[in-house]
């Protein structure tokens, strides 16, 4: 059976009914294979060096009449998540949401192995929203992906009705309405942010251009992977198609840990701290912003009156966190980032709450701060829950807090001259004067 | 400031709620340290042995006028957890549920770094269900714990009110209303499953005890480290006061693994397969029940007409699962166990929907199937939504499913007399006949 290629969710969610109506008119049916076999996926990706992909798991030696062929989907559809379905049939379901697509990238990796869960349960999206996920892994990582796949398999999750896994960003990508960039090259010894930033920039770069050429026009993207400011702005000058607007890096771990320390230090449970900012780049320059934080509703130099812990230790222990962790744990913090990619995406899926906001590295153009256009910087926004947002209008300066977040500006302007050459800017000039990564980030 | 110990939920609410209000009397206050000293450590532990825990993450410089000591509750409070704070005077909270205490051990490993979170952002329990988390790991672990407990606080979850560590059952498992018990001794080369049923018998003997002791009378527990069905039954015969009736060993993820495989085989989505009970022992004498079982409301039997797969291969599939997964993934499957676990709480505190049942490993005596008495055998179990169960009478058997039963149960009732000793039954005799630790089992 030929599947027609998809170009849209509503052609997805077609071929899907379709397809299920057409299967229902046999008697019997089953996939012929519900696994990936090694010739099939070497004559997908044209590939030579790929392993050897054994299917002992989920080889039927099937005797059922009537064989159906596995889809020819853009990506791999995966083991159960193959077969067809019928949303619309279904009693039960005719309250739900259209599907989505949501690719994540690093999808084989220890963040992604808590998010995709978190995904997939209806934790994220809510519980009438059917969504389906696109993981994006890498030749040496593709096996572990299957296994991450075989997992989401086995959590029966009713919500999650497609799976598909490649190593093809133009592939997986399609029709994507989320894009959660997690994948990077882990910084290994003796390299250094400038280094960093080219070797993961080159990736970025060609993320960019995939979600210009398949994903949907609105897709909103997400940056995890480091450093994810510089490589936020450069995914969105590759996609010149999806407004600026839609990049995010993600800050909000920084949010959750800074929110943290200042309910340590009042005394009080976290949740009666809000309003809190990370101004900036993820890494040490960034400003945990403490004059513009409420404890209880109250200025926070109001609750804690020791602007020597506030100008100085506060913003040492935000960003010590990620090290202390790797240091006890003796790994890093991934359960906890995921959590944080779960709190930014919720942030902008359901409406902030009155007089709060949260932070997120987005596009500067157009800000009412001051700072430098044309560079993604983390700042207070606010949502409506439709997915998009606004800067915050209501914030104080004083000089401290203006000066520090003249310091993280000029490090990401000086980033920027970094990767000019992938940004469609010119000859790169690099001069990062130091190194600013922040401890146990990989 | 001192603070009597905790006896029990409502104590500890009272605890809280006056010690707030205390502190709000205060003008400002912070904890003298939020992390765990050495030397407090050790003095609680008296254990010489532990080594030093460095305190460089909480560590407040303290320059506040009112200092508030550590709470000396029966378990080690963590970081921000230690805070008071006031559930009845918030308004946004009074719709809540009383606070319950969750026991974790094996906290520090994989399939609980999943779990954890689970619970604590109430998935699990439901949004208006605060919770305690009172997890237990070993000296060897103890590090790793806290650095568990700081991703708990870097995660702001609302619902999550308190958390202590340990490494003394009889203090971790003080009030708990729910013990999930996961540790346990991984299977080393050239262990057996005799050596294991000793090695980590001894370890539930003592955790049953504990739970004796300190727990709530009508604690739930459920039993994950293996082998899990005898392991429950060593400690529910260690723990008299608790009703034999509330320990569960985990069978559920053979139970997702089996519908996933019957969805695949029939080529329906996995939501339509129901009935699905997984009976006697986890180990490769359990018994995935294909007569009962239903497609889409019909018996398996009339959908999958390929008698050789159901009676031969499909077990083998659920079986292999585990170890097809270590294969791809390179560690065990501990995202989909923690789901498993997560299902099988959920399918006490829920109601069962009509109809339909799921699988527990729980205590035999007086079922209505005529499996041996006083032993720890999966069954079909349905739930009002109270976290009790009762078995579902109305089950076929033909011999094929009947003799695979008596298999399993002569297996259990062989394990039963291997720990004797442990049991208070008198001296054990171990005459396993084989290995059948299933594949990838820890």
């Amino acid at each position: 059976m030929a599947v027609a290629e998809l170009t849209s969710p509503a052609a997805s969610f077609a071929h899907n009914y379709n397809n299920a109506n057409r299967l229902r008119s046999s008697q019997l049916y089953a996939p012929s294979s519900s696994c990936l076999s090694s010739d099939h996926f070497r004559s997908r990706y044209r590939s030579t060096v790929l392993p050897r992909i054994t299917c002992s798991v989920n080889q039927v030696q099937n005797s059922a009449p009537v064989q159906v062929e596995a889809p020819k989907d853009k990506a791999e559809c995966y083991g159960v998540f193959c077969l067809t379905y019928d949303l619309k049939a279904e009693e039960e379901t005719k309250t739900w949401k259209k599907l989505i697509n949501i690719a994540v990238s690093g999808a084989a990796g220890m963040i992604s192995n808590h998010l995709l869960f978190k995904l997939a349960s209806g934790e994220v999206f809510g519980p009438d929203q059917p969504i389906a996920l696109r993981l994006l892994g890498s030749e040496r990582s593709i096996q572990a992906l299957e296994g991450v796949a075989m997992e989401l398999e086995d959590s029966l999750f009713p919500l999650l009705r497609e799976v598909n896994i490649g190593i093809d960003a133009y592939e997986v990508f399609q029709d994507a309405e989320w894009a959660l960039l997690i994948g990077a090259k882990p910084r290994g010894p003796g390299i250094e942010r400038a280094d960093l930033l080219d070797i993961n920039g080159q990736i970025f770069a060609e993320q960019g251009k995939a979600l210009n050429a398949v994903a949907s026009p609105n897709v909103k993207v997400m940056v995890v992977g480091n450093p994810c400011n510089t490589n936020a702005l450069i995914c969105l000058k590759n996609a010149p198609k999806i407004p600026a607007k839609n990049f995010h890096a993600l800050t909000r771990l920084d949010e959750n840990r800074a929110k943290c320390q200042l309910a340590l230090k009042a005394g009080v449970f976290y949740d009666k701290v809000s309003n809190v900012t990370i101004w900036g780049n993820h890494s040490t320059t960034q400003v945990p912003d403490f004059l513009n934080a409420k404890i209880d509703g109250m200025p926070v130099k109001e609750v804690i009156k020791d602007d020597k812990w506030l100008e100085h230790e506060f913003t040492e222990k935000v960003q010590k966190r990620g090290g202390a962790l790797i240091q006890k744990w003796g790994r890093s913090s991934a359960a906890s980032t995921a959590v944080s990619i779960v709190d930014a995406i919720k942030s902008l899926v359901t409406p902030t709450p009155e007089g709060d906001w949260f932070s997120s590295g987005v596009y500067t153009s157009g800000n009412p701060y001051g700072i430098a256009e044309d560079i993604v910087f983390s700042m207070p926004c606010r949502s409506k829950g439709d997915g998009d947002y606004e800067l915050v209008k209501e914030i104080q300066f004083d000089d401290y807090l203006r000066s520090r977040i003249a310091k993280t500006e000029a490090e990401l302007l000086a980033e920027k001259r970094c990767v000019a050459h992938l940004t469609g800017e010119g000859i790169a000039y690099c001069d990062l004067p130091e190194d600013t990564m922040l401890p146990g980030e990989m």
